[in-house]
């Protein structure tokens, strides 16, 4: 069944107006009719089976009939990246959306290239994520801010998995506890020295190691999240 | 430092002749000249650093040095991945090769679409992704077979994680035991219900789950290898 995100509230036959874009995709793209049934989230009411009730070209009304699911909370679980190149980050996104991240915040570190950053797209792409991996919730992407800057206003409740190249770091597996936790990864060039040893002076930060090969930012960011789900989150 | 995969033989004050593409790197892409240095390995012999001694614009000749580290044996895992869309099935073997999978084959499914897969062009991703990864060889990448015909021609003394879509199966990280494994991920539509009801038959193969969400094939591929690796592999 087709899963959209919309902001509207969803409760019983309340009647929810898709916008062009989402009315083009369900009716032209995916050729659905008056009368067939797909799914809506809004990140707060749960999942509800809607109708088309009517559809037009770029403008289709939608009547909730049931509920499907009752809505969970996101695990406590934050992506923290540096603002690496546009299509890994693309892919990053999408990543920790499958992933069950509840959210993505960019960060720019001594080692990143400031190249423009299209939030506004990642979130899009975080949206089409979450509808398709069956999530309850949209992450959020949030505008980038200095490394120093996110360390400085830090809550200290949250733990902070440092993602760190090498050095005597633990597996993840055995270095995540229960709690709120965020995951640190760096940008292709890794932290500068001065960096690493902030992080690994705070006392909120755990480092820890990703193997033996040097992964690229993508997939240290994929294999950070899996292994987080797996030791605490909704994977075990 | 640079890292190149030659076919050559490597020891010490052994004269390596680059080809055009990896001559045309290193002297005009990295600009690099004679008298500096890069590492090489063959997948046989160690890692070595190499001496340009002579730096044509198609045609660069290497003095072998000095080993720089022992040949290991690879993690005896398998990734078998239908042939998925081609963008995603070049990020499953850069991702493979930078989590340590010794090769991958490709299978055709019920549900796969029968695009041609460029399997040469995979094989030269999987020798840039080990050059940059660090690793002293290079996964190979398999012509597509189908799997009816790679299931009846199984060596039962590799096991076969079969990473199901939802059902009863248990975590990756709890079904994993010491020994060579294979890792099967299905297409986007999934495995049919013929293909399913085959694997769960067979002895030797272990359904494991990918947590509550729905995965691309991509994402599947990308966890399911860094699970095996902190499980069984040489991420412990």
């Amino acid at each position: 069944m087709i899963r959209l995100f919309v902001p509207a509230g969803l409760g019983p036959n309340t009647g929810v107006a898709l916008g062009a874009e989402q009315s083009h995709y369900l009716t032209k793209v995916m050729r659905k009719g008056v009368g067939e049934s797909l799914a809506l989230f809004n990140g707060r009411d749960g999942e509800w089976r809607a109708q088309i009730a009517a559809a037009g070209k770029r403008d289709v009304l939608l009547t909730v009939v049931e509920k499907l699911r009752d809505q969970t909370a996101p695990c406590d679980l934050e992506l923290i990246v540096a603002a690496v190149k546009r299509t890994r980050l693309e892919t990053i996104v999408e990543k920790a959306a499958e992933l069950g991240a509840a959210r993505v915040r960019l960060v720019l570190t001594a080692r990143t290239n400031a190249e423009r950053v299209r939030v506004e797209r990642l979130n899009v792409i975080a949206v089409e994520a979450a509808e398709q991996t069956g999530r309850l919730d949209v992450p959020t992407v949030q505008d980038p801010v200095k490394l120093a800057k996110l360390l400085d206003a830090w809550d200290p409740a949250r733990r902070l998995l440092f993602c760190d190249e090498g050095g005597d770091a633990k597996p993840i597996l055995s270095a995540v506890t229960p709690g709120p936790w965020a995951i640190l990864i760096g940008p292709e060039g890794g932290f500068s020295p001065e960096e690493r040893g902030r992080l690994r002076s705070l006392p909120f930060v755990t480092p820890a190691t990703l193997g033996p090969r040097i992964l690229r930012a993508d997939t240290a960011a994929i294999s950070a999240l899996t292994l987080w789900q797996a030791a605490a989150g909704d994977w075990r």
